[in-house]
């Protein structure tokens, strides 16, 4: 089967070409290549690769530059490929998460060879898994002038709304320590599971901040999301560790979070084990607003963390808007509506037009 | 090598040669085949075997009749065989827990061949593994006429002083139930960790009762010996597990043990795992208390579960008496003392022959 793509198919069909490319995290050099090549053949775009992302500009001189982007990589194939339609819905493995956002980008670029704002086409590897291999990020790194721009649009899942920054989320370990003994004679010992108790108490009695921020309304958390301590079904046990998630929104800092949860937890032995900074939505920025103007809809606040937190960091706003529904992501029904792919498509082209 | 045991050696020589034949748990057939050769060597015992379990009785006639008894398995040898002598003490696996002990038995049986009391002597097999396959466990089920007798002598290391009765042990698990979501809505979720807090209050708050049983005081004790919830780093858990253990003196049944428990965590979801019951220490007995008075020392309680409480099931009064020490039990450079050996033998003969 050949894998080369057309990119005068409409964007339904695309989308199930793309769709019927395997590329599972750190398995993309196929539909890598299938993408390169046919950006390649647009004369008004610049193409660069690194590793299986590709990034395509162009060069027009607008006074605005605007970037769109896009992962190509999808969770582990659930036996739902190759892709089917029923009933105007297309079915498969990433249609959601987020190929129908991918093809959207492609048609644009190949679409628009003169846009109003000059536009970069990012289409990235490896989201779906750790951090480290996160391909955004990669560029992010090495090449921070191929992603400069004044406002980013990255096509994750939102059911065609437009979703603005994002929530920053960071884990730390709580460790209650206490003193092992047999537990036939337990006063000789010091319960390190009984003495997680305060933590808890803690964690019940917290109130999660509701701020709003540029205009959207954030909801934040501070929860266990797991507890472990144990020795043997004899033993007074003298550890116990409680992992807790604070969600928070993106008047923080990373700092100013990571400040909060050691205010929070004070007097426990705490270890920070994973930090991803919050993403202002940005929408209070002239260029986001023309955005807003030209999609529609009444934008609201993105709760879970996505890479438009990477956008943020190179002090770049960004939002989260695509044809895909989040609560579909990563399920082995996964689909997308037909309808939204093109309906998303127009809007953008309406935006980048105007 | 020969496995032949010589029970006319001195007390110290004969537990070095039981130490020197491995008998880890589930392989005690070796030295099983020579405690029944030995004993079926002295005319005035009848000897009955059960798999690697010996049963050897007087037939005197006397109105009393005691049980003396020991296993002959070992926890896995940790590099500490052959047993070698170094300032008065026997080093090697199994010196303390217990074949010091059974070396005193074997003696006891070739010595005494008229003692004023009938006696059982009994050397079983699976003691140190799970309480299914302990030796004692299945006489007591197949051939408990093998067992009768008025008052029991289990030879497990007490240090040479008089333990009386054990405390019972059972354990449950308490599972707290909440419902899933993902940590950026966290509020759409019911967090189980959170809801486990009642309990570890209760248990912080629990008053360990410390009972006199028989004259005996017993020491309690509720404890977490392990918790666990948490699904994955970005998700509120459904479910969180305290396993709880309690430690019961033994004026209490199993069935009050647990009924107690269920009245303190009244409302939790809560299961049963692991149930041994508690054994009376007997002691105001008058058969008890001849053999008090013959071995000396002041009784105390016995706090860890032991097997007594199978002979206690039979309705016979027992105590843990032995030269062992029970603080080496287990450990790789476990020992006993060849005097609190001999010293022990000298007590249970002035017993035996009084």
């Amino acid at each position: 089967m050949s894998t080369r793509l057309d990119l005068t198919q409409d964007v339904g069909a695309l989308t199930a070409r793309i769709v019927d490319i395997e590329s599972v995290s750190g398995d993309e050099k196929v539909l890598a290549d299938a993408v390169e090549e046919a950006l390649r053949a647009l004369p008004h775009l610049r193409v660069d690769r690194d590793g299986e992302s590709i990034v395509a500009r162009t060069g027009l001189g607008r006074s605005e530059r605007v970037v769109i982007a896009g992962h190509i990589d999808t969770v582990p194939v659930a036996d739902n490929l190759p892709s089917h339609v029923e009933d105007g819905l297309l079915y498969g493995c990433g249609t959601s998460d987020m190929k129908a956002g991918v093809a959207v980008a492609l048609k644009l670029a190949a679409a628009l060879d003169e846009p109003a704002r000059d536009v970069t086409y990012v289409f990235y590897d490896c989201e779906e898994i750790e951090a480290e291999r996160n391909g955004l990020r990669r560029l992010s790194l090495d090449h921070p002038d191929w992603l400069t721009g004044d406002f980013a649009v990255l096509m994750e899942p939102t059911d065609g709304e437009i979703e603005g920054g994002c929530q920053g989320t960071l884990r730390a370990e709580i460790t209650v320590r206490g003193r092992r003994a047999h537990s036939a004679r337990s006063w000789l010992g010091v319960n390190a599971v009984h003495r997680a108790m305060p933590v808890l108490e803690i964690l019940n009695a917290y109130q999660a901040r509701q701020p709003v921020v540029d205009g959207l309304e954030y909801h934040e958390g501070l929860n266990a999301v797991a507890i472990r301590g144990g020795v043997a079904g004899n033993v007074i046990p003298d550890e116990c560790v409680v992992t807790v998630n604070y969600r928070f929104a993106p008047d923080l800092s990373l700092d100013a979070a990571q400040e909060h949860v050691r205010e929070v937890f004070d007097g426990f032995e705490l270890r920070f084990t994973d930090l991803a900074p919050a993403a202002r939505p940005g929408l209070t920025d002239p260029v986001a607003g023309a955005f807003v103007a030209a999609v529609g809809g009444t934008p609201r606040a993105k709760l879970g963390w996505t890479d438009v937190s990477l956008f943020s960091g190179l002090g770049i706003p960004a939002v989260n808007y695509g044809p895909g529904d989040p609560n579909l992501a990563h399920q082995r029904g996964e689909y997308v509506s037909l309808e939204k792919i093109a309906d998303c498509e127009r809007r953008m082209i309406g935006w980048l037009r105007g």
